[in-house]
């Protein structure tokens, strides 16, 4: 079984290493390429993908997963390599089961969809890419029918991104989340309001960027091992267990967008630059779900990073380089500004307290369309009707409305849930941490998070994707996932701001 | 045989793209990746390299190349079918009568070698590296019997970067340009001293940067294809035919040294951006040799830009950057300070007058040490005595003299008579130009560079790998490779400015 078990792993090792080969070249390509270097770049990309997968779903791969399943029941089916065997199988199946005509057709759709979508949203112009949209959702419903049975169909597309979570899972978390979170927004917004007009004053970006490179390291991120660099949209890209790098966006009339997701993709890199060396070049060198890599960006980004406690430390540090934008600005005013609830329309501006309702009504929106409940020619209207009923507020065009993500132009269906998924996790991680750590405030406060990332260390990244997202869950607080955390923290934190 | 072609150039693109991304990986490893990210992109490479090379010495392609050979008897042997089949069949003899242990072991040497090289130069021990150049020496002269028959051991090593050169071919040429140049230089050393002291004040980096990055444009090349960084040694990488960069090292009281570099590179960037498309991702798109790659980064650097035509558009504009440290000082005292003969220890900072004096000596040393009439423990006496007989100096340690170049702990034997050869090959093309173009003078001039760039193009660029370097030149200029035009150009020059 041994050497079963290493042929396997030497196959996965080669591609582990064209997987990150191929996320050096998309970090370049959106980082540093020069401009006509795309189309042979996109070149270069499929054919390091078609290398992979060939080597991926071969005779020979699926002659040894079917030899070491059998030879592997005397294992800890907790061990390293019992969940290696396990999930490479899981992962070979997916790969398998889709046959390669309707990938190589989405890989097209999506590759023209994407174009479609930019002019789409820059013209406001829904009808034009709506061909696009419904032929990805016609072979998207396509690539779920290869996993039948199941109890609904946007269980396959869910699971690539939340392994085991199931559409009812996740139904009967945010119909339980919905009303509490329109509940709160309803009686903030008959507060008095906060004034946050000194954070679009003009701060210099350079010490915005040093400002985030400090913090991060503050925060646990070791810079011979992560690098930070600007792109449009801040990501956070993996190639290796010593080589994970961040992206930033600065913008010099609004320094909390930088900051924040410069912190927020230091907590993605955290959580990457952390699983065990033990899974090396393997699948179980991942994170366990998308939802718990987001768990842990929007922790850093908010449990932690809005926090006051953390404010205590940074702010004097903050205002001493911006002593003119923040003369006569005290903690408190800061910490309530960078906390300002105010539903808007655009997701990725949103505040804690209404993001969520950003991903349910896209959540509702892709089942109905999976489920054949909504056609794509009524998707504008349907989107503002949720709007309305979420947020109460509608947007002037489809470019602030259904025009405004990525995803679905990218065949990226099933994807949205889990950003909100991410943060009721991290609300259910906050509580059992501050179980754990009776000092956990005062530590902030210090700007100490040795403790805190050891915490994540030895309870989450060490493992990497050996379990399931609710199994993590389980095993760390005894609980599936579930919403009363994470309304407690808004409830706790907004009562507070707004009384 | 169109269908069989396809098929194998469909491999040769996806070979090519690997090749690109290896590129991609090795740059980002030399000009960003943080610290701790060498080991694990050295597998990440190797795993490249690798699938690669199993891609092309499979018994597909061997068969695909078999029935070619035949079937392609009727094509134009000129033409880029014909071509393709004869250059790849090379390849494909080159890669595969090596056996793959040979080729492992060669490996791991040199890769220890590097840093025991690393170490012994740092510590001026050549003993330490002593048992690591031996096991490359002698593993070397296993790979080059793989060659059998040969009129020279040194033959097919000098082939892997000069196809069709032969090692007595090399011999010829150097005999009768070593005692013209020892002569020259002589006779240099006697005239009177030229004073460059003012290009060793402090120059803005900043400045000099920006100075490279114009001069390159004006040039030809086209920023929207490349990209200039900073490394510690100065090179160009491709990544395709539209993503050639470069990199350069700015050095504050050198201001030479991050100019001529990028002009340098520049030359070798321009040379592979200019391949036909006709050829791209097969293996003609690729220079025709090393000599030639040299040819061209050594015309653009010295033959160009150590003119005086050049200077005479150009130094106004470098004056007006830096008019404190180049007050007083004329076109003219410039012109002859670029320009100043001195014979020196280190060859990559070697004047044109005893450059190619470095290389000879290298050259003799390989062939003596291949043949088996040198041994390792007695090259670095070698080493001295060829200093002291060529240029009449003996470097104080071997840190400054046998030590210096990282080239043989790479495995890299029968590589530096390129170099020389690419000198003999600019000038030769240097003279055709003239010719062709009666008023180029009067272009650089002008910094009009437009037509020269042109003729690059047509007569060498556009050609890739389609014609070994002989036959190139002859083509061209209608001669084979000869040393008499650079003899000649280095004698108007030095005799202009020294008297």
């Amino acid at each position: 079984m041994i050497e079963k078990l290493n042929e396997l792993k030497k196959i996965l090792s080669k591609i582990a290493d064209l997987r990150y080969a191929a996320n050096v070249l998309d970090w370049d390509q959106q980082v540093y390429m020069p401009d006509d270097g795309d189309e042979e770049r996109g070149e270069q990309i499929a054919t390091i993908l078609e290398i992979s997968h060939n080597l991926f779903v071969s005779d020979e791969v699926g002659k040894l997963l079917m030899d070491l399943q059998s030879e592997s029941i005397d294992l800890d089916p907790n061990s390293n390599e019992a969940r290696l065997v396990k999930v490479t199988q899981r992962n070979f199946n997916k790969e398998t089961k889709i046959p390669v005509n309707l990938l190589v057709e989405l890989s097209q759709t999506t590759t023209m969809a994407h174009n479609a979508w930019v002019k789409a949203k820059t013209n406001n112009d829904f009808n034009s890419f709506q061909p696009y949209l419904e032929k990805i959702i016609e072979l998207t419903k396509q690539k779920a029918e290869c996993f039948k049975p199941f109890e609904n169909i946007y269980d396959p597309l869910l699971d690539d991104y939340e392994p085991g979570m199931l559409t009812s899972d996740v139904k009967t978390i945010f119909s339980e989340i919905r009303p509490q979170q329109v509940e709160l927004i309803k009686s903030i917004s008959k507060s008095k309001q906060i004034d946050d007009s000194f954070l679009k004053r003009k701060y210099d970006p350079s010490k915005q960027w040093q400002f985030g490179i400090d913090v991060a390291r503050a925060l646990g991120l070791d810079w011979k091992r992560s690098r930070l660099d600007t792109t449009e949209h801040p990501f956070t890209t993996t190639f290796g267990q010593k080589d994970v790098r961040i992206t930033t966006n600065i913008s010099e009339t609004i320094p909390t967008s930088a900051f924040f997701s410069t912190v927020h993709e230091t907590g993605h890199a955290l959580y990457e630059l952390g699983f065990s060396p033990a899974l090396r070049r393997t699948p179980l060198s991942n994170a366990a779900s998308m939802a718990f890599h987001e768990s842990q960006s929007r922790m850093w980004e908010n449990l932690i990073g809005r926090s006051r406690q953390f404010w205590l430390y940074f702010y004097p540090k903050f205002k001493s380089l911006f002593p003119e934008q923040l003369s006569n600005i005290d903690l408190e005013s800061f910490y309530k500004a960078i906390n300002k609830v105010e539903p808007s329309f655009i997701r990725t501006e949103a505040d804690e307290a209404t993001y969520n309702l950003h991903i349910m009504l896209r959540f509702e929106l892709e089942v109905d369309l999976i489920e054949g409940r909504l056609k794509v020619e009524h998707l504008p209207d349907a989107w503002n009707e949720y709007m309305k009923d979420y947020m109460g507020i509608i947007p002037p065009n489809d470019t602030l409305g259904v025009l405004q993500d990525v995803h679905w132009s990218a065949g990226l269906i099933g994807y949205f849930p889990t950003y909100a998924v991410g943060n009721l996790i991290s609300a259910q991680l906050w509580e059992k941490m501050h179980e754990d750590m009776a000092d956990l405030d005062d530590k902030i406060c210090n700007g100490d998070f040795v403790e805190l990332l050891s915490w994540l260390h030895s309870n989450i990244h060490q493992h990497g994707a050996k379990f399931e997202p609710q199994e993590l869950i389980q095993n760390i607080t005894g609980n599936r996932i579930e919403a009363q955390p994470y309304i407690r923290y808004l409830q706790t934190k907004y009562k507070d701001i707004y009384q």
